[in-house]
């Protein structure tokens, strides 16, 4: 029973893996349709979408079912928990990526506005924090995921920077409005990707710590207390 | 100890309805001081705020104590897992009413664009929403959180709406541009607070059936079936 469960346990780890995997691969699409103006490439993502959500729907049952055979204490328990909480956050992450390949798809017989070097800088940052952040979920590294919580802030910078030079443009050229408009929202959703990761690396605090590190000012501790293993 | 377990059932809903109450309360005061022009109005909802990622956290250690001390099963177990959901989709409610607090402290100083019509019944739409859906929570009324899906669409078509109008007052008027961009920014907030009130909704529908509703079309069943007590 014991093995069993640990093995359950490995299974939901994959899963959510996976699905961080594909919504990453979503997301770089997404920005990539963007760039090449790829309408098919766009359409793609709605596709690959689905699959996510199925995902979702997996790790929600094997979390209830682990929940009710094994009815795990401690670790364990806030473990499945946070897994319950991430997979919503990594469905949404997939959501985002298909707003922007609506995006990709609306512009993708326009006139491109600029070269896009801040989004696709953004996007990059974005799905890093969130491959680091299941990284130190899969490892159990507080640690590492505190170190994602403070990127936030790059891409948040990132964001004002294009919402400001975008507005400049629309204010000096309006014929540029709606393509200008479009670029504001996906950055939008690429600042609320970074958020998503963020949570994601609060929920991996919160397991190792037993302790909810969002909505508090982040106190310091020393990284050797943050490790910690299943003994 | 059974009844014990009840009671703090019944606290997990009060927690809850009075974290949607605060979400609620908070999301029309932002529309208010949008209309208003009010900063010191903007400055309350984001100090309220706090209020609610507090309730949030007292309602994840309910459910994680619950789950720890009582392993409760089946629809109990349903129960607790969509309460954790639910708290997570209230506190982003009030993310957003923060969102369109900051737009009302910009926009304040300025003259105001137009008269807002369509943005204040997309708010009354999407807080009636999230209302239904706790209701439904509450009442454990799966046919009535499905009328609250529904809803969705309505809120969908005044977004795009407002999307279309504030559009061409910047192409008319680019002196407009950057009062128009908050304005259908404040939009998308208000569309994504129907977003999450149909998350709700669909956590209840969960919990009532076991099925998981989202991501799938939804299949036509009668009334009468989706009614249920906790017998």
């Amino acid at each position: 029973m014991e093995r069993h469960f640990e093995q359950e346990l490995a299974t939901l780890r994959e899963q959510l893996l996976a699905m961080g995997g594909r919504a990453e691969t979503s997301m770089k699409k997404a920005i990539r349709a963007l760039e090449r103006r790829d309408r098919a490439l766009a359409a793609e993502i709605i596709r690959d979408d689905r699959l996510i959500d199925r995902l979702e729907i997996e790790v929600e049952e094997r979390c209830v079912m682990l929940l009710a055979l094994q009815q795990p204490l401690a670790r364990d328990l806030r473990f499945i928990t946070a897994a319950l909480k991430i997979s919503n956050d990594l469905e949404r992450v997939g959501d985002h990526a298909v707003n922007i390949a609506g995006a990709a798809d609306r512009l993708a017989d326009l006139p491109l506005l600029k070269p896009l070097v801040d989004i696709p800088r953004m996007e990059e940052l974005a799905t890093g924090m969130l491959r680091d952040a299941l990284d130190a979920f899969v490892r159990r590294d507080a640690a590492a995921a505190r170190a994602v919580c403070r990127g936030d802030d790059q891409v948040d910078q990132l964001n004002q920077q294009v919402y400001r030079e975008l507005i400049t443009f629309m204010i000096e050229d309006p014929t540029t409005i709606s393509r200008a408009l479009e670029l504001i929202l996906v950055a939008r959703n690429l600042e609320r990707v970074a958020d998503l990761a963020t949570n994601v690396a609060e929920e991996v605090v919160f397991i190792s710590e037993a302790r909810i590190i969002k909505h508090h000012a982040e106190e310091s501790t020393g990284a050797e207390s943050d490790e910690f293993d299943r003994a």
